[in-house]
């Protein structure tokens, strides 16, 4: 139970009245779960984690459990304070996570040094009861990922990874030289997932895995077997049908998508914004594309 | 009851063991209730509003509007979703708050266009029983407050004014020029103080007012008054110490200026690291500057 | 001779060809002559210093001396070399230049660091025949300016002040307050010019005073003689012209505007883009409302 | 002739006095001419470029030309305006030039929209003798790469291709991915050179190629040959080397490293500052290690 391989972070289905749609939700993974990926991850960022309260957070770690038994549970526990991380951090251990995955905190992004993130990342490995993934994506906190702090943090026995979204390949090669060979780096980044996979990466945590889980895994599938052509070919004809679900049009894309894939993905939560009329017909043919490749 | 003339930003006590000491929060607040501030605020980022559970927030709250029971208490709201601040929003206004004070939801930068934003703040004041307040502090979120939004949101008949911490006195002053005259648009950035008011901010919701009440209202009396000299003097005998307690050191150099301004304080909640040992050395020499000037 | 009051910083005007247009260069310094301004500005942004070569450069010294023979004549010489930088120096020196205004070199960003820029400033002053400005401008150059460097070259006898130009009012008090008094710190973002005259400002070298010189130099006078009211009013009305022809519109938008006054402003150079069609219609009215607080 | 496979961009070696040392120049390259380069680059970013004035940039490319003869001379000859770029280039041509490398104009930025920076690439082009290759390097620029530009000038049938030096190995995939197979796009980024040629990268042009030659172009025929284990661990011995002889030393520590490898780099020009001593000692076994892996 890794992050080698792909892992799609599971959207969070809402009713039109604005409330948790567990049965969407549950029907959603039942219907990816059929694919050969390596795990689920529950209340990332394109989960919405950060518009749920805590109920709702609960709610769906115990139906992700309930659904994929047997499979690689991974769930975002990652809040702004230690304190708080930890707290959740140990409901959903209670609940069935295989492990968590902990966001750098960023309120106060001045204040978030090497040293406080570090001391945060060890304050929550040392209370949880499953194994920590670190996760950085500075698109959505405003901060970069300290050098050095990957290797220091690999040292803890239950710190087994980071997830590193920043899309910045030299990055991602440089934390991979710097960690021990068993430490996964997965790539959150789904337009760069060849190459950095070509630079250590162990796998990829992708939206658009949700929406083309085929074109998603056979990529993955054939830069493990070293057929380097058929890996880029399936990166080209991912990458715009990604940026769409993710940089462009964000979880409103990606939930669009899924709809189109047979999935239900249902509307977002405001602040975000619905998706805009038209916005099915931009993303259909990108869908396409991504399918016919793989 | 406004953000005409100044207002600090609570902090918020903890306990060495990491909980909320609300004996210290109402003791400090008792001590600055004897100055002449227009109100108080409680939950902002000062008060480590990101670092603490709903019921500590209540909590919070409820202990404020028991101690300062005449005054003007401004609640700090924002949550990442549109639901949780106006629920928020409701009880806190349940709890006696006379306003709230709404932060730009952040976590989605890429997503909050202005678009988004105006319709997440009309929401929330549609719902909300008591005038609301914006804030927009991209020191913390990241996200630059659009040129024309507060002209559009004050029209709403509860939005009231607005809240900017950027430091930019010319961004401040094309937001004033652009709304009404009862619209208020306080400066949350201490150095800039006097600038602000000279280009027409209402006041000042200042971190540093917690530990120099004296200084930061006789530079507003003094701007009040035309006597632009004074001000301009007391500016600069407070900016060091602002930029000390907030920029440079946070909320842990706040807290301790706090305690040699005869305040409870206490430590930070982590991942905030608490103050450098020396630190008490570099603030105190600043407070007295400020003190002095007064 | 010094940079206390109102500079412009003239433009440089082209023929259709896109050769030097020193007839129109000449006319114009003629009628903006007429006015009380403390002195003007050759080679600056405005005048697309970075656009022209050594022979146009000293073509465009020459003419302004010639023109204005006993004004206070500043010329800008800041190239990337430290070494060429001085050579350009003395040549508008012997031209007749009475000060030099000083770019921060900017190319290799990552290593200007305040030492760098440090003995970049000092070697120029000790070789410079004149007094030396120096000039910050990050819009243009990338590059923030060092909290404390300008106190260390206010010490060099040859080093009198410093062009400030990004509108941060904020640091341009901290700058003011950490130099002697007779170092002057001129604002070079004219829409935040009352403000910083209010925090310590000796004037403003402003592209708006090219089009607007009245209400220009009418608000640095109502600010001196302690006319809060009146350097704020006007300050309202200057705001959307001043950034219209600068940050908005740029050159093209000022050369626009001089056109609308009556000067004669040619066509930028590209790689700058001629002002769109109907450009002329949204900056008449700007300008009518800041000659009209004049 | 093109940018298929590797091209040290040679620096320009200094006298102690400050002026141009020609024979180290001729004596570096030379050396350099031995390996299986596909060129040569003269007046780059890392040829200090900025801080020539035009009679040693000539000087520059005529001894290269003599030095040189039969092999693919690539001149950098982007200047600020569109003009200057045009009459430097046809100066590089006339001296023997086989190709012109032509920098985004960046003073200006807030200006350089796509539209400008394609007009003026066009008009370089119409007037260039020889082929254009086009210049981005957002870490001196400050300008961010246009998406859909190098699509659109990939039309005009002088202009040839690309050197992107962002390191954003997205970007560069988008790039190719956008362009027709002939359109040359080389990564000028060392630490990405495996993942940008596994995304399509025609080649590199790549300051570490002047102190490690031999473990870049190794790097280049492994992947060339499909050995991508052999160019991955190049890659990682190499980056540690490129990156201190770029962002983090800069061109003196790119002039060390050339010392250490036998060939004579000089000092820098100010305002560049000379390698603190020690770096020699740092980037000692950085080279040794790129060397042994070669």
């Amino acid at each position: 139970m890794s992050l080698r391989g792909v892992v799609p972070p599971l959207v969070t289905p809402f009713h039109a009245d604005g409330g948790l749609d567990l049965g969407a939700f549950g029907a959603s993974l039942e219907a990816l779960a059929v694919h050969d990926f390596s795990g689920f991850l529950v209340l990332g960022s394109n989960g919405e984690a950060a518009s749920l309260d805590e109920d709702e957070k609960l709610l769906l770690v115990a139906a992700a459990r309930r659904t994929v038994p047997g499979r690689f549970l991974l769930v975002g526990t990652g809040l702004e304070s230690t304190r708080g991380t930890i707290a959740l951090t140990r409901k959903a251990a209670d609940l069935g996570a295989d492990a968590v995955l902990v966001l750098t905190p960023c309120y106060y992004k001045g204040r978030m040094t090497a040293d406080a993130l570090r001391r945060h990342f060890e304050a929550v490995a040392d209370a949880s009861p499953v194994p920590v993934y670190l996760y950085s994506v500075p698109a959505f906190t405003g901060l970069a990922w300290p050098a050095g702090l990957a290797r220091t943090l690999a040292a803890h026995p239950r710190i087994r990874g980071l997830k590193e979204s920043s899309g910045d390949v030299g990055l991602l090669a440089r934390i991979v030289e710097s960690v021990p060979k068993d430490f996964e780096v997965a790539c959150g980044n789904a337009p760069v997932l060849y190459p950095a996979l070509c630079v250590g990466a162990s796998g990829g945590v992708l939206a658009v895995a949700n929406c083309a889980p085929r074109a998603t895994l056979r990529l993955f599938r054939a830069w493990s077997e070293g057929d380097h052509a058929t890996a880029r070919r399936i990166q080209e004809a991912l990458a715009p049908l990604a940026t769409a679900v993710t940089a462009t049009h964000g979880v409103a894309g990606l939930k669009l998508a899924l709809g189109l894939a047979g999935l239900r993905g249902g509307t977002v939560r405001a602040p975000l914004l619905p998706a805009a009329p038209g916005l099915l017909d931009e993303i259909r043919p990108l869908l396409e594309a991504a399918n016919a490749a793989a």
